[in-house]
């Protein structure tokens, strides 16, 4: 009996992407797919109605921000995230363990766990893994995740390997101490940064506590694409076959369709609602800047090849100017535009995999979208 | 020819409230009603669908901020106002006047009009009525309003009556000056303060100019409620029976009401939105400041008399928790509260007059909103 079960449907032929759906406790979802963030139990900006007509099938939230407001304690007496925040399909948390090491300076880890203060108030605060079960257990998602360290990138090899195994211990704690297992499904998380014989290491720990899923961490954390291409593409094979898959943090499309390319099934990252606070756009000819004066009279949608809401009701000129006047409406409509680019994206990833030609659509995106250019950005 | 036109239903018989329908170029709007306030192009974190899913049936825009930004020349370029902000229902602009005297400490009033500072940039600005009427003209709203001046509270008699015979003269040079009133309606604006000898003074003035509308402005500047309620008593009957009739920047309920009551087709005001950004609902019992400690574990709607979207499917204690965490979706969902609850408000006012019934409606509602406590609050 587990919370979340796997489908795999086909394998593409041409690339190796896998096609499937995972069933959880709110309903199934396809994948590959992108997980907006909700990072405070609200993706930034959006209703969940918003969220619903760009068709985001699942979304993440993070356990280290609910922890401190509103405190678990109240959203499961909401009767868990899913009530409390209005959304019944898929949720996802993370363990709080990124928040813990990219949000504090003052750090101090132990077997036990990690000592550090609240990015808000300064208070002195202990997480581990125990603890991490518990708050995920009171916020009720379908999927939740491992404590585990995310040391920073580079990382010395005997720091690395220290780190890899502490994290295999902690997950081994986080699985025992996880207290709804036919409700909620437990991830084990894979580091060992770069080093291909840590990540074996890492897999080979995780998969042998056989986690309902894994996730691959530590990667889009400053390290070259081609480091993160190559991670996935020795580690994905270790991970079993019959479970999800799930790339932490990444969010540009370049590394969606590469990392679908490599076996990932799941992908999250706020770089969508990021971007969109200043005005910066994802199009399928690559990104748009809406702020700049160019776009002052410019009466055509942010992207003429996009059926998103906002690209069929508004113009670049309206939302510069809604930008440029500080108007949360802009943030919306950017918002709401980046997020169905990428879910489409993943529609479009998934399409290609039916067709057996997910290479042909990498070569058709990248061209279009500007990757092959000298000065290419990332999203 | 006049693209504004008054259809009268009825004179409720118990208050002599009027029901009618205003007839626009971008159709019909029901009276008495509540203008929501959109001052640049965007009613604050409400989309256009969001506006017509609360059934806002005219919303208002404000002529200074939109000649600052985006400038009038982009609106017209988009194809107006409606266009370019993706709203097919009626607009109304006011004429710049209130602002040039509310947000400028340095304006100096001539005959020609008033120079003044932007008060973004610092930049010196001149506006003149014929200054106002080109803007309006571009932007193309549906009801322009004349450029009036606004005195303070209080003025002299000697000053206002000064200021209402220029505020007269600029109505004469707005309507000579309006290039299209084949497809928008100027309306005139009494001024006066609380003086009854100016206040009928500016009225006669300005009936005899024949404004297909007219409005009352400098009320709700900080005189108490009975004298603007005694102010509108005498000054609607100088008022065209066939012409709709607006009170400028009134937004709490009992003066809608009360307003209604006095012959009142038209109200507009900043209130629902802006009490709504630091966490302040209006609700059918008075009141309600979620950001307050006591919601913290309430999982009750807003309002559980309240049938909008947001209070059937959102908590007191998810929209604290939003609002405390400064997230764009709380300012969303209160805002969308209270103005649906003052939208709301004037269709019951509406029914009320179709059953002959207004006063004793007000009574009711007074009695349940807390108006007659002794710390009864205006909102
Ligand atoms: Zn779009
Ligand atoms: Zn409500």
């Amino acid at each position: 009996m587990t919370a979340i079960k796997y489908e795999h449907i086909k394998t593409c032929k041409q690339s190796g992407a896998r096609l499937g759906k995972v069933h959880t406790p709110h309903g199934t979802f396809e994948t590959p797919i992108f997980m907006p963030v909700g990072t405070l139990a609200t993706v930034k900006t959006m209703s969940p109605e918003d969220l619903k007509q760009m068709n985001a099938q699942i979304i993440l939230s993070n356990t280290y921000h609910l922890w401190l407001r509103p405190g678990e304690d109240i959203v499961e007496e909401a009767g868990g995230i899913h009530r409390f925040m209005n959304w019944d399909r898929p949720v996802l948390t993370d363990s709080g363990g990124f928040q813990v090491f990219s949000l504090s300076d003052l750090r101090h880890i132990t077997e036990e766990g990690v000592h550090f203060r609240n990015h808000l108030s300064g208070e002195k605060l202990f997480l581990t893994p125990e603890k991490s079960m518990q708050i995920q257990n009171a916020l009720g998602p379908d999927i939740m995740m491992a404590f585990d360290e995310c040391p920073p990138y580079p990382a010395e090899h005997t720091y690395m390997k220290a780190s890899v195994e502490r994290t295999s211990r902690w997950a081994e704690r986080c699985m025992k101490a996880h207290a709804r297992p036919e409700d909620q499904g437990l991830f084990g998380i894979v580091q060992g940064g770069e080093y291909e014989d840590l990540r074996r290491q890492s897999a080979e720990d995780l998969v042998s506590l056989d986690f309902p899923g894994y996730a691959i961490g530590g990667l889009s954390v400053g390290e070259p694409k081609n480091v993160m291409n190559e991670v996935l593409e020795y580690t994905t094979p270790w991970l079993p076959k019959d479970k999800p898959r799930y790339l932490m943090g990444v969010g540009s499309a370049d590394s969606l369709i590469d990392g679908a390319i490599r076996g990932i099934d799941m992908f999250d990252c706020v770089l969508p609602t990021r971007i969109a606070r200043n005005g910066t756009l994802m199009t399928s000819t690559g990104r748009l800047v809406v702020r700049n004066a160019a776009y002052a009279r410019d009466f055509r949608p942010i992207d003429e090849a996009c059926d998103c809401h906002v690209c069929q009701n508004h113009s670049r000129a309206y939302i510069r100017h809604l930008i440029k006047c500080n108007e949360t409406l802009g943030l919306r409509l950017c918002s709401y535009h980046n997020l169905h680019f990428l879910l489409n994206l993943m529609e479009q990833v998934r399409q290609a995999i039916r067709d057996d030609r997910l290479l042909d659509f990498r070569t058709e995106f990248f061209e279009t979208y500007g990757f092959n250019k000298a000065d290419a950005k990332n999203f």
